[in-house]
């Protein structure tokens, strides 16, 4: 099985200047921030990542100013698009820009499994051989892949090297997956990484998601590999209720940027238009959640 | 402002024999626990109550049980259903069979808001004077309620007597409420209870949620209630992986009946074909999560 | 391959008088009219036929009425319910009420192959050995079914003894279903005919569909199963801007509902609320569209 | 009102050769064969264009030859986008290449009332003064635009120079829109113009839609416009089987494309992958369809 998706994959942010322009300094201090707390790698251009709210030119900037920073570290970019041409456009610029590879999800709009093989066909008939994140997240793309759909596709497609299982309950599904994938394919779980100590005693290598205290995923999923399981609860315990209310899609990526400008991480916790603002009161709740955060880590040691 | 929705309402589970017959006498002893462990009302027949598979007979035999076991609490029924003409019928059914109440979201399908203004016209003008909470459930019901559609409905529908709140996030959209409502309306909300903190610091009057130590929902109403915000958080953390691991839609209920048979509130964990079944895997899930829950809660103390 | 499902199976409206009551009498002149233009069999209760407003016993009601009018042809129930159990005890009063059989669509909700599975292993293990139409219709469940689920479906349950296909484009994928299906299983289509001519020539059985002058669809259809060809095209072309005028789902309806009053066939155009009304522009357009087609009816004797 | 927007607007193809690149030259051929028929005006880059599957080079290139060769006529390109940023980028991009405006629909997975206000804020704030058809259909957008919301956006956004009216039943939503809109818009329709009658008799300013034989849509606004009602409704029934058979999405493009090409106006009838690819079966239909279209207008000659 690959080696290269093993560990945290840091889904990472977009930084923005107070004004909405694309903060290309804040991508080199974050990066450090990702890569100081554990990543092995770094999934841009997500959802999570703002990629619908980026031209062209500023997410090729975006992919080239990370991996110039990742230290080596593979660098996958999220290229879905409702146009194959685009997709596959977009692929050859981001691999042509440094990027390790792809995370692809079915189009929404997609049906049946007839459907979803042919979309695929196409899709991988054009981007040649790109190692890619074949990702499942059925809430955000409308479209339900079975698990024998998905041991299919990578049956038929030499370039997927890896799943990102986002379906619910996600633990349920990825042993069945186990059982009927026809080759090795690390399998990373996303969902902001709220049932990872599940999925981890179902068999993954690892989280693909974001969080401000990205040390949190990568010391659960050391622990957990250690055998040190009570100990991994115990991390995760500590960080949950904020990791929950990060766990609130867009509006949960604000509140991650606000605790990321917190830290340190970033300059600006701006969000581009259109997308949440976050009021004095939800400051209020941040406040409360990062400082008793704060304190149980303090505790622990 | 109703003295009647201040507090824990129980989103109540329908308990069925192992071969899957309605088993009323399970309805008395969870009954007795849901009282015990602080209910200051229950809601039956929804979505987490197998609703949808439960014959019209079944349904008014376990509204019965309950009422009658409820130690006069209010019983909240879920009458939602595609059939205006049945939702009126299942309504007054259940008002004679002792409910106090009814719970209603709007059809699946519903596109404009004068389309909402239509449907919510037929059904009130069909129920006549019965105290009705309008739920807000986007996720599952496909249906968007702006705050100003929610206070046009409160306005011209004196039946509202309580909103049940499940959009996400949550919080915001009870700030914004509160101050759009042309009448005082009590807020209870949803989602298995995973924002509780936040949507009391926002100024609601309890959750309307199921879980399978309800204590905690009590006891963290009563903590918030009581100026003691840090104990209401501890509390709440104590409990917090196993709410999660519940809070997996259908899945997550077969989680509850299944920690709810261990605690001896019901006889049998089975859930009604379709649906999910726990495999071995599952239960060792379930086994860890809630000896570390129990671990905590005793260490407490 | 069954003869029962051979022909027009008219999918009958339930009549109501101005103020909404169930117009039992209405059933006995429009179930007259349906014969003598030609229907071999009759569909109640469904969409079309506003089952969602009708309660239980005014369903049982209309099932009956229908069936002792119909002179021995069969009547199929529509049963297609969110909860399998009631589905299953509707399934069981319709029989009892003198259906031949009944139809049944995959509840909105089914995502994968292995759900839609479950489902029907569900709803074919209770309802017994009943005469099922499956019914085929994405853009109303939301649920597409491909070709290969189709033929495992009619595999697994022999109770399901004829297909009502309304996917778009529905030729191509009854061409394919023909090749696919593991025994002769008789397609009827429905999408209100307007695509009849077309499912004619890629082998259907015949339509399944309502319209205000049913002796086109029969006529069609006895002109195409009599290879005459272009008077088919002919006889459905004159048809074509009034059958079109009707496709527009429940407004359609309520088009319908106006002409068959003006052709003596129930006393009232009345839909239950919620639901469409009519206005003065809209009756405009139906008096220019029927004069129109009366007099290219006329012309064509 | 605006004179620009009157008459008939072609949803125009992009041109394939048979291996799948884009064809320029069947550009210049179908525009003037657009023109000769009857075009008022073009709208290209829409879902009936294949606009997903063109990178954005073959978008722009596309853009320019339909521009060169329009005789003058305005050029209308669809640019909507999930990204708001692509939008206004490729809005940019397609003026400067000499598009008279855009036309925009709101993005899939807007829900209330404030997220489409939200969503529409942020797109006129970037694109500036570019005229703009704002697109209601539903059906392909899933977000629901009632008539208040539209009147709404038409006051607050005066770049909003037309609207394209595609919900179900059009004709009542069209009455009730005039009387709304707070100052005088043009209002033209789609749905591939089956409604094209009723639409015109409630008071639109054209047809905006795609047709193998486009001078039966310019033919029937202007004898419509012209007061000949009857013979408007005789052009329109004339090739209404054909019209109705190309109503089928994606498949009907397909279907038109055929035709097209065997009309000369394009090379190649190929459609872009993934996409559909008719049978020997579809085009017996086609060839079925289209002898009995020449037939009758020859005969109406």
């Amino acid at each position: 099985m690959s080696q290269t998706f093993s560990g945290l994959f840091v889904v990472a942010q977009t930084p923005f200047t107070d004004d909405g322009a694309l903060d290309l300094e804040s991508v080199d201090t974050l990066c450090d921030f990702y890569i100081k707390h554990g990543a092995a790698g770094l999934t841009v251009l997500g959802v999570a990542g703002e990629a619908a709210k980026l031209s062209m030119e500023e997410s090729l900037a975006t992919v080239r100013r990370y991996v110039a920073r990742a230290q080596g570290k593979p660098v996958i970019a999220g290229v879905s698009n409702p146009s194959v041409a685009q997709l596959a456009a977009l692929t050859k610029d981001v691999v042509e820009a440094g990027a390790y590879g792809v995370m692809i999800a079915p189009a929404t709009g997609l049906k049946t499994e007839e459907d979803i093989f042919s979309y695929f066909n196409a899709v991988f008939s054009r981007i040649g051989d790109v190692p890619t994140v074949l990702q499942d997240f059925p809430f955000s793309t409308g479209v339900w892949l079975s698990v024998p759909t998905i041991a299919r596709l990578v049956e038929r497609h030499p370039q997927i090297q890896a799943i990102k299982e986002e379906d619910i309950p996600s633990a349920a599904k990825i042993t069945r997956m186990r059982a009927a994938l026809p080759r090795p394919v690390p399998i990373l779980t996303g969902n902001n990484g709220v049932f990872l100590l599940q999925e981890l005693a179902h068999g993954i290598e690892g989280p693909m998601a974001g969080f401000s205290y990205p040390e949190m995923l990568s010391g659960v999923y050391k622990l957990y590999s250690a055998g040190k399981v009570q100990e991994a609860h115990d991390l995760f315990d500590t960080y949950l209720p904020l990791l929950n209310f990060e766990n609130q899609s867009q509006w949960g990526v604000a509140v991650r940027k606000e605790v990321l400008k917190r830290r340190g991480a970033i300059r600006s916790a701006t969000m581009r238009s259109p997308g949440p603002v976050l009021t004095a009161a939800d400051l209020k709740d941040i406040d409360l959640l990062v400082s008793r955060v704060e304190k149980a880590v303090a505790e622990r040691k």
